[in-house]
């Protein structure tokens, strides 16, 4: 995987809904080498009550903050990482996402914590039989 | 703890996402050591457009998975996480959800980012008074 | 950031709601040097079925649980943690939240893994330009 979840604000037509699951997932194609068919997506909308946020931080300000939580496996480097967020700011944009509501954290695992079906680590190395 | 989300599709019977949930539990009793009292789990149901997926990844299909992301103390082998993996598929699949839709993460912390309570830090090594 | 999870029973007053979001953010500001601003809540209700956990465990009874799940920086000491915990009980407690009910974890990641907007690593030590 990445297992990618994204949360948002409600309200976004769905087309955009899906125009913004579709950029987080080209971004990740483009530079972090995932697979184009390892594609695993929840998006969540949230009432305004439920999603809280400042208005401003670090001199940027937020109105309707797409939140992008990543979970994948450790390994890419910073110029990796720092690519992804400026392509995400990119294609989000063409999705309607200001890049200043496009916010970004990765969770870093090793290989062995994924099982992608039929019981089996795929990734993991060696895995014993 | 660990803290267990397991996130799918809406439309399964109440039953059947009971059934998956005691799985899930089970699962980690059975292969990780977990205490049978120590169960908390966020169980959310997604609508077909919120939870994407591509239909086949490393030969596995995908028809309606379960995601089942597990945060847990580091220190599970391999051969545990292995384990783990494989009787999720054995018992999600009495629970009405075949192998090839049982999809797993583990993220693994320390014992001392746990609170079960009471403001207390119940795992951590020699807790401050 | 960090980025902060809390998942409750659906049933309690918006006010109470509001008031929960509030001392989870103010315990991390006192106790965790995080800065006023850097607010990012993501609030989720559940139902009964969909939200399970044992009536005890440790000796602590759970009734109407919280759960805090906060994803943030690595470098907190033993005691910052300790003293979040009984912060976040002591603050809770005043919103309506039994201490006893108050559960806690802690997903820790490097700076690197942030963005908060414009397409930047914020917290990146040397970002590559």
């Amino acid at each position: 995987m990445p297992l990618q979840r994204i949360d948002l604000l409600a309200g976004r037509p769905t087309g955009e809904r899906q125009s913004i699951a579709d950029a987080v997932h080209r971004a990740l194609v483009e530079t972090c080498g995932v697979p184009e068919q390892d594609r695993f997506q929840i998006v969540a909308e949230h009432d305004r009550r439920s999603f809280l946020f400042a208005p401003e931080y670090l001199g940027i300000r937020h109105e309707s903050p797409v939140f992008i939580q990543v979970t994948l496996n450790a390994g890419r480097t910073l110029e990796q990482k720092v690519s992804l967020y400026r392509r995400l700011a990119e294609l989000l944009g063409a999705a309607g996402v200001p890049p200043n509501d496009v916010l970004v954290n990765l969770v870093e695992v090793t290989k062995e914590t994924w099982s992608f079906g039929d019981g089996m680590a795929q990734y993991a190395p060696a895995t014993p039989s």
